[in-house]
């Protein structure tokens, strides 16, 4: 599946989910099309490349559509333990954050270095020295960290996590983290989410329209 | 040029402006790609394609490159204007980050509906109740917004945004926005951070590794 596809599939899992905590039962195309930014047609196309169908009188059981994606997504019951490295505003706003849950993602700690931070009893999870990743990570079978460290910092958090055998990465410093290998000698899976480099994007665009 | 293209550019030139902090005057492509998470080979080609050439014994003025790669991006000297619409957690780590600076871009003012947080002037930046984000634009010439308040509010955000002439829209929300007609006819550039979007497409390349 490509990564545009993916990113569709995601989406449409999404708004199943969202649709069904409101009660619905079934859903149609359209709304999946008015929910993800997309055409129905394209929901259609992306519907019948996995073999899903709907309904004779139209529509789609949200409960059928919801464990059929979740399949091919590898969803299970269990909700996805990650980490966040950096406990500063960026990292502490996303452990307040509460709509991880409905997306089956669970913080189970933060780390910083700062012990004005890590002795702090305040946060809505529990937050560590960095010293305590590896313990921590290994008892609850961490996969997946965010990074939150400030820019000077985010080579050498890399690098660590990566010694230890995380093998996904959430990547906020302005920094592009190159994949290294692991322990077992594959690569990460690095995702980059440089807000400036986005918002560069958009002037560039506003400036430059692309022509239709 | 293509999004990928842009992005790399981008990405240029925002490593030479930190080289050029640090006092440096030359740089090699290597140095680029270390930078920027690509092959040497892509940042040659890039830099052939836009009919940019090195110095016989190689290498690249860098003062020479950021202005040439400036006018490509559209740069001014003037820093680019952006709103923040929603000033909890996350719209105030942005307010807070001061990363923006050295990428041209400026944070005038944040909005939100709380009183509680409108009337707290402990903001590094002016702090607005909603109603007043028409005179704001207008009196800053503001093209692009963040958005960063709760999902079920960021729907009502973007149309009101879109009805003032904010014509770009970083959106921090899991709400997927579609285009909708600017008073001018076109439409406006959107992009979207969705943090538990990214985080699931990596839990899904850790389970199911692309074949390479």
């Amino acid at each position: 599946m490509n990564s545009d596809m993916l990113s569709r599939i995601t989406r449409y899992y999404r708004i199943l989910n969202r649709l069904r905590a409101l009660g619905l039962e079934k859903v149609f195309a359209h709304n999946l099309a008015d929910g993800s930014g997309v055409s129905a047609t394209i929901v259609r196309k992306d519907f019948s490349l996995l073999e899903i169908y709907g309904q004779k009188r139209g529509g789609y059981e949200i409960t059928e559509l919801l464990e059929h994606l979740g399949k091919i997504l590898g969803k299970s019951d269990e909700p996805e333990n990650v980490i966040i490295v950096g406990c500063g505003r960026i990292g502490k706003a996303l452990m307040h954050y509460n709509g991880f849950e409905v997306d089956g993602i669970r913080i189970v700690a933060g780390f910083d270095s700062d012990p004005l931070i890590y002795n702090d009893s305040n946060h809505p999870v529990p937050v560590y020295p960095i010293s305590k990743i590896e313990e921590v990570v290994s008892a609850h079978g961490v996969k997946v960290a965010l990074i939150t460290v400030p820019e000077s910092a985010s080579a050498d958090v890399y690098h660590r996590l990566v010694e230890i055998g995380i093998s996904g990465i959430l990547n906020f410093s302005p920094i592009t983290l190159k994949p290294i290998k692991l322990p077992d000698g594959s690569l990460p899976v690095i995702r980059n989410m440089n807000i400036a480099l986005e918002l560069e994007q958009i002037f560039y665009q506003l400036q430059f329209p692309p022509k239709e």
